[in-house]
């Protein structure tokens, strides 16, 4: 099942929609809940009505399908949440951002995920312009893979986190790289330097990804695109925790409360021909290589798109698609 | 003013009630707004209502009125919301525990506030035990005042920021010690180390505060007893940065949702007679006087009790009063 919400001048967390398989339509489901978000908190009772739905949507000539032309009445498919809980879980991206900072690799790199508690008050939408205060913030995207919980008992088993992922979700996780060495040296984590966050306008549940999900990841290249031309097409399989260790993770002292969503970090592979996830990334393997970085932050205009698609090239998320502008 | 939420079962937002001027009874709400939540994002709205209300709540013989009686039904005042950014604005308080832990001073110790962001998608109800995972984890209390916000606009000045504070609370944000030093050793900040907060009873308007709340500081002792014997009386007026100062530094890259919750950081005073507000710093206190803590942290079964009065000695946010027992 696919689901994602219309923007909404009513409600900041948006009016739940279903979309075809295809992404051609969707149909609004507000009658059957309000939200995603509630949807979430209530998915027992209303995951069956949301199946029937999208089953009716998927068959031809449904009354009440909507063609999905225009990607702009879409929001974030989860406008906003309780709890943004990111990962990294991706060992390059690790040791790319921190060679690039000069910050020494944590101890517990392998076997301890990182993660920080992010910003999820308001997701900008998919195709909402990325606001920059000041360019020298050193602006970046950060392309990744998440999943939407419902509620997690404290003291939960990776095993048993897996079955409380209900949803799967693209972000570009937005980060101000100048930022972050300052705040870091104040041994509080991340706050100025990580900004909204977007997330793609279609989440859909684990049984799409079909056998492409499996040990608690999804085993699909995420495709990234700067200003138009390709940037990197990583692959979200290579995460060396899965999703059930993040979730165990973040739960290891408190519940999660329904709708938490759990980030994988930026996607990144050893190999180096499916390029970054995040200008970071290029600009350290370019000094490596080069002696100093060419590729800027992100400048005033500058694009991401992020999308992934199934192995028949079929678009699954919709897109991440933003434009960096002055605040 | 003074606001806060009947538990619910229906609801995890609760229920919003009108408290008395005396804290002696209450009046539901939810006729004039759901929650507080939706109160916040819907403040310019439904502020005169709940004001006549309160009004009416406090003259004698108001039908409504309802006996406050039983602590136990009412949730913390704001029972979640989307963000919790929690400063640390008691310069003494980030002396002791950063010696305790043998961790450096940040050189921007007096320029540049330290905020993380918080678990805020379920706080504990005021009078909710605290459940503990593992004791060896070194449970402890921290006494803080913290401020609720309607919606705030990236780049607000400090003078700009106060006009945003709707309401005052009181928050115990609870620290597991024995967790911070790996975490911060990561890099990221904390994560399973601050698990679920629990806030006062009652929130309210800065106007109740009248010439206690000034300079952006609430200028009154935070009283906390720990096992019912006095632990602490430090005045939240020696906060180094104020709550105006707090919510630019949390809106400086991003708007803050209405409903977000900006706190204090533990309460502390340089003057030793006043006690303290979290166990840490008592601990640091004993080492450096006596060479090592004689103080443990929470035990099975141990309470912590958190007020404050005016200067009439009236209680004003009701109390936060919890035991920590093993989960």
């Amino acid at each position: 099942m696919k689901l994602g919400s219309l923007k909404s001048t009513k409600s900041l967390d948006g009016k739940l929609i279903v979309f075809s398989k295809d992404l051609k339509s969707y149909a609004k489901a507000s009658h059957i809940c309000p939200s995603l978000r509630e949807a979430v908190e209530n998915w027992t009772q209303v995951q069956p009505q949301l199946e029937s739905l999208y089953s009716q949507l998927n068959t031809a000539g449904f009354s009440a399908a909507i063609p999905a032309t225009d990607e702009n009445v879409f929001h974030s498919a989860l406008p906003r949440t309780w709890l943004f809980a990111d990962g990294s879980a991706f060992i390059h991206h690790i040791k790319l951002v921190r060679q690039a900072r000069n910050a020494p690799l944590p101890e517990t790199l392998l076997t301890v995920p990182l993660m920080y508690q992010a910003e999820s008050g308001r997701f900008l939408s998919p195709t909402e312009n990325i606001p920059q205060v000041d360019f020298t913030h050193g602006t970046d995207f950060e392309a990744e893979v998440g999943v939407i919980v419902d509620h997690v008992p404290m003291g939960v088993t990776p095993d048993q986190a897996l079955k409380h992922i209900k949803l799967v979700v693209l972000i570009n996780d937005v980060s101000l790289r100048g930022l972050i060495p300052a705040e870091l040296a104040q041994g509080f984590g991340f706050f100025q330097s990580k900004p909204n966050k977007a997330l793609s306008p279609v989440a859909v549940t684990v049984d799409e990804l079909a056998g492409d999900w499996k040990d608690g990841r999804v085993h699909l290249p995420l495709l990234v695109k700067h200003n138009s031309e390709f940037f990197g097409k990583a692959n979200a399989g290579e995460m060396h925790f899965h999703f059930g260790q993040l979730i165990a993770h973040a739960a290891k002292t408190r519940d999660l409360a329904a709708g938490s969503l759990i980030g994988s970090g930026t996607v990144a592979n050893e190999d180096p021909t499916v390029g970054s996830s995040c200008l970071a990334e290029k600009r350290m393997i370019e000094q490596i290589k080069n002696g100093s970085p060419t590729t800027p932050f992100m400048k005033d205009g500058d694009t991401i798109e992020i999308q992934m698609n199934n192995t028949k090239g079929e678009n699954i998320f919709g897109r991440i698609y933003q434009k960096v502008i002055k605040a």
